[in-house]
């Protein structure tokens, strides 16, 4: 019984210091988002600009900024999700996680990129290497999970296979997804944006898959 | 027992992993405010101009960089107040949490671009910014304690109701000020920018009501 | 005794999010420095000047780097070693640990301000802020610490009244110690600078009367 | 036994807030690097100029991010698992760890340096700035290990000691590897480069010596 207790707590506290680090990763990634949105120097105004026109102009920024936000937001969430059905971590699982931060950590720049070419020449090659990015995560994501959920070494004892199967089916189309918005980037930006607001208010709402389960439990 | 074992141990990891990318955001956020304070080149200074001198001229950004940091303080110490009452989360909360933090996140930005145009032409503008941010965290502030509290489903069985009554009450006229702070930053920004400074001093003092229930407690 | 559980329980929490919203600040502060080490543009670099030559030249910036880090490393330590002896917060703790922590997230623009003006006209004026972000950080942390130790609401049960009186004792030189280089660094930079090394080294090293204290404990 | 229950308390305390610390010190290093792919200006490009050439040009910058990325995390890794053998810290220990964050919080600077220079003249100083970087880190890093595990007073009574052995072998070699890397960057970068990738994918893989104790374990 000692054994056991002992082996509970190093399970735990190895997945709990790699939810701090993810964590810590994925906050500081999220943040960092806001120094993409550039303050105009009052000094470069002309004297019949104003600042609301200039601010207005930036809309690119504001959008690639609430776009990528959210993103990563609802990647944190399902981060949350998977490290919630985890009991201890192995190397391969922390060298998959340690890829999809990597991933995360990109966003500000892929972000900054879109912003900056969005509605000018080359927005092509910006619009698909900010859905690269993404495509990227979702590859790397799913990765994580299937090495996660493979197997029972690494999940927690308590969770309900249902959980494990109806996370699959949820975490499978995104790769999909994701590499529809970056094909479209090649051909017509719009479409490839658009896909990619609809993903992530549709990730916003609560799965229902997911719900069901989660009431009968 | 065993059941709910888990289930408490599941609530708990929930609320804690949350906790602490909260805690990380509000880190950074309230961190990256020191990068609106812009240290004068030692080349960019005439002869006759002493970096004292230079240095005091930079005044808005100093009180915007004070004003945000204590109104982000504050906001933590609500948000860990709110959480301190949680024993689970949902899907609902989460997402109001993340926007809430997308608020926080805009901080930096909004107090950058106040601390450029105080005292100029387009102050307005810059004033309207910066009070809509507060606005709409504090807008979203009562959008997540509303959701937490309503119900018994998120609440800790533990928290007294007269807690809970006590939080509703210091939080509610959150939004009413901002948005008087919001309206007279169209019209005249030192009175728009004295109400917000108000806010964070009596914010900071310690809340009677809510001391008075603790003292009892 | 349901109830004292209770009591701990919520006591612990809080204590453990107002640590990790500081380990967050003290973190994102301590790593913001090295924004302040720039790399020199190979396009600014002329034909006869070396690489290594420009990097030697930034010595201030190293040296200001390499002193801020190790103060608000020892800030940290010394924060920690408080909150080890604390089992719950209340309003006042909060603010003034805010505080402290707002004087923390300046060191990164006081260490730039002193890396651009070291060995410059006006280092004067950049010392003088240098010393007085100190300063304030050594009174603010006297203040939290006499608020956490006065008085038994704080305290943790467990801990060695032995310790606290040592910590006391440890704490207490710090604001006249930094008054020091604040005094001095209107008159004379260098013996300024070369106190804040000083005390720097000197508190690394590890201190004899808490160390017997805890041999014997 | 109650003075043992305490002692383990204030014990466990210890140890995990100094990992929330450095896990906040490398999230935030390990996310700055990005700040170091620099987003070209729309308006710098002359009419002939695409996007993607310029971006493609930026590779060093890739280069030095992906490996200075996955380096960082894997000394995440191995203080992830130093950690997980310790029970208590002390002043030295502290001081050692706090030192290595400083080294770590440095790569972001010498990152950056190798991505200017690299293909360029000066190309050995950078790559020689960069080594030393990752030679200090892997210094410290074997200072941090000897300290913790000789003697027996920080370590957790728990770990087996072949553990303890496996790490001492798997660390020591670091120092002369990254020595190795220092000494070749004043002669051929290509190779110093070559050195420190081939370290970084090596070390990434599962380290068989301490796969095989896990699998007895």
């Amino acid at each position: 019984m000692s054994g056991s207790g002992r082996g509970w707590n190093r399970a735990n506290s190895t997945t709990s210091r790699t939810e701090a680090f993810s964590d810590g990763v994925f906050a500081v990634a999220i943040t960092l988002l806001v120094l993409d949105l550039k303050v105009p120097q009052a000094g470069d105004l002309s004297a019949n600009q104003r600042l609301l026109a200039v601010l207005l102009k930036e809309w690119p920024a504001y959008l690639g900024y609430a776009l990528s936000f959210i993103t990563i937001l609802i990647m944190w969430i399902n981060h949350h999700n998977i490290f919630k059905c985890l009991e201890r971590t192995d190397h391969l699982l922390l060298i998959l996680n340690g890829l999809l931060l990597m991933g995360i950590t990109v966003v500000p720049f892929s972000t900054a990129l879109l912003a900056e070419y969005l509605g000018r020449r080359d927005e092509n090659t910006a619009m698909v290497a900010y859905s690269a990015t993404f495509l990227v995560i979702a590859v790397l994501f799913n990765l994580l999970w299937h090495h996660a959920s493979s197997g029972e070494e690494l999940l927690s004892k308590s969770v309900d296979p249902r959980f494990v199967k109806a996370f699959t089916r949820q975490y499978r189309p995104g790769p999909a997804l994701y590499l529809l918005t970056f094909v479209l980037a090649f051909f017509y930006v719009p479409a490839s944006l658009a896909i990619s607001i609809l993903l992530a208010v549709f990730f916003m709402l609560p799965i229902s898959v997911n719900r069901s389960i989660m009431n009968t439990d």
